[in-house]
């Protein structure tokens, strides 16, 4: 019988599965006094893979990072938060190179073993002294139970951490999978600032742990936009242990794939709470657009109405105004007809044969006043769809981003 | 001796050209009571070029002026503010075709003589009826001085009436040419929210005409961006009556560039002033980027800066954030290289080799609390560059598109 995959009502966050170990600590760098410096470890040697942002002006972390990846395997991930260290120069390239080494010195392993991830403001070099003097505390703190520690010292402008876990069984065996991961602004496709680490103790190889991260991805967080900017720093990274000790996943079998479903079912849930989660966010929307000639052209139509300012701020002022989401379907680029395109808010017709339709003024105001609410496409070009998920544009927007911050 | 063309310092707007006549009134079509119906007339009929919203959504007005412009002449523009007449079914077609009858009839020509526009809300049906009525009087009301009350009556959230003009001469003959515009929200390239009527007596084929008028908007109108929204409304209309008796230029000789030359500069004009009166805007942002591969990609890498809305918040809060600029140049997906990209603010180097540079903290911040700040691009890519125009991001752009307004 195939098992359902499902969430923990309660996530168990990075330290679920067997033999991980996690911490965040005050390290000083964020002015708050916040958590800011967080540790996940394994002390059996993980499987590895990683999907980096597509910036051309990537962060130094993101450098050090890619290298330990193309290894297969690691040990730890290590991540601050206060400072990005992007666009540090050979300066920031050596802090972040540092910050591995520290860490594996600490850890008695490799540099190569070691995951840096950083977020925070661009272009202010890191304070390195203080990372490297907090490195043995963070290596002494860590501990099964301290998932919520090292969710909170990812964070920046988020007013939650995110996680998510599940579980399943291979060969009778218990697979745990959990994650953490931050988010907030600075989100669109093709990764956002975004810092996902997700730790399993399935036993699966390297290569294909990269593939089914990379399909996870494609249809989690590169299907999110806060205000359509993609950062220098985003990351996502699994870990895999196999202290669950299954068989060796090595070829696309049926574990593989009940593997992917979960990693799926995980990546899907960070990204709505990262959506949900937006700078100044008031809504949560989801965009559903069917009909489509192909899955892009779906996923075009989506992201180009979740990208509006002009959608964004109806939400924000719970207008139902249908003109400004046929507008932004109409300007997408992809095939579409206005004369055979539905909308649909919360399950109402609002838009056919093109133009507005008759509908209940007050069940739809009443949708419109929820916190979530989706929004349906329906083309009539083909058979694709895609899902997209975004917040709406408000004043906290603006107050947050138009404001000096540190 | 090679003219120089400089605009008028006081624009005398579409009545300038001879034979051109204007005028604005109230039909009442806005709630305001404002001016909301516009006529420009040429007794002499004119050569007409347009282009239009390439928005998969046009709205209906679009549809009955693209006939009249492939009919390559014209008698008059009606244009009315308040409606958009998009995803206006069958109806709002009718309704944009009764427009241009009884524009028709009241002036003694044929219905395939008048380009019809609209701006306002999307998805209410035109009170056509209440335009019928109002065409005799709009019709009488015609005026050599008509161009104010013609400008105001096409506006929508608009806080100025935007205009230019300019003169030349041709063959010893003196050639005028004027225009007005209106754009505010939905501003993005490949036009706009954004309707630009343009008359002019040089005497030119419709088929120069076009290409000039196409080049021209190429290099204006979609090089702006105030929202990335683009509207199902737009069209930029050339007319060209010939009253100033020049030869006719029916070949690209000197005379044609002249014209394209002084059609540039209306245009471009008209492009800055539109999005410097963005919605809720406080600032006017000129990025210039220089060093690219071709004029595609150095747009490329304006444009998505111009529709970050990091940047565009940063510049509100005056923030000299070079860390959003770079990052928003380094997701454009053009050829750029960070470690040879310099970033100037007011020529104040603000990043370069990879990383911030060291500058004069007050010279740089009196240039961004100044209204104009210019920021360049210097990439070392090739030779190519482009010039966008755009607005920042403010609480007022979030009130103006957050409530319901009609």
């Amino acid at each position: 019988m195939k098992q359902t995959i499902t969430l923990d009502t309660m996530s168990h966050g990075v330290t679920y599965a067997k033999g991980f170990q996690a911490i965040g600590i005050q390290a000083g760098l964020k002015k708050s006094g916040k958590h800011d410096l967080a540790l996940i470890y394994t002390d059996k040697k993980a499987a590895v893979a990683g999907t980096f942002t597509q910036n051309k002006v990537a962060a130094a972390p993101v450098y050090v990072s890619k290298e330990t990846v193309a290894t297969g395997t690691a040990h730890a991930i290590i991540s601050n938060s206060g400072c990005a260290n992007a666009c540090t120069g050979a300066q920031g390239l050596a802090d972040a190179h540092t910050m591995a080494k520290a860490t594996a010195e600490a850890l008695h392993c490799s540099p190569n073993d070691i995951i840096v991830g950083s977020t925070g403001i661009i272009g202010q070099q890191l304070p390195i002294n203080d990372i490297t003097k907090a490195i043995p505390t963070l290596v002494n703190s860590l501990s099964f139970e301290g998932t919520e520690l090292a969710g909170k010292a990812i964070l920046t402008t988020d007013t939650y951490s995110k996680t998510a876990s599940t579980h399943f069984t291979i060969d009778g065996k218990d697979i745990h999978m959990g994650a953490i991961a931050k988010g907030s602004g600075m989100i669109r496709p093709n990764m956002a600032t975004m810092l996902c680490y997700i730790t399993t103790d399935i036993a699966i190889t390297p290569t294909l742990l990269q593939k089914a991260l990379h399909a996870c991805v494609n249809k989690s967080f590169n299907m999110i936009s806060v205000d359509g900017d993609m950062s220098t720093n985003d990351m996502a990274i699994v870990l895999a242990n196999g202290a669950a000790e299954n068989t060796l996943i090595d070829t696309e079998n049926s574990d593989f794939y009940l593997f992917q479903e979960a990693l799926m079912a995980i990546t899907v849930s960070l990204a709505k709470q990262i959506a949900a989660d937006g700078e100044g966010a008031s809504k949560f929307i989801t965009i559903n657009v069917e009909g489509a000639t192909d899955f892009e052209n779906a996923k075009l139509v989506g992201m180009t109405i979740a990208n509006s300012p002009l959608v964004k701020t109806a939400f924000f002022g719970e207008d139902p105004n249908w003109g400004r989401l046929i507008c932004a379907a109409g300007y997408a680029g992809a095939p579409m007809n206005p004369d055979t395109t539905v909308l649909k808010i919360g399950g109402i017709i609002i838009f056919k044969n093109g133009m507005g339709a008759v509908y209940n003024e007050k069940k739809l105001q009443d949708i419109m006043s929820a916190h979530d609410i989706t929004v349906t496409v329906e083309l009539d070009e083909g058979e694709a769809q895609a899902t997209v998920w975004t917040c709406d544009l408000t004043y906290d927007y603006v107050k947050i981003n138009g404001e000096y911050h540190t």
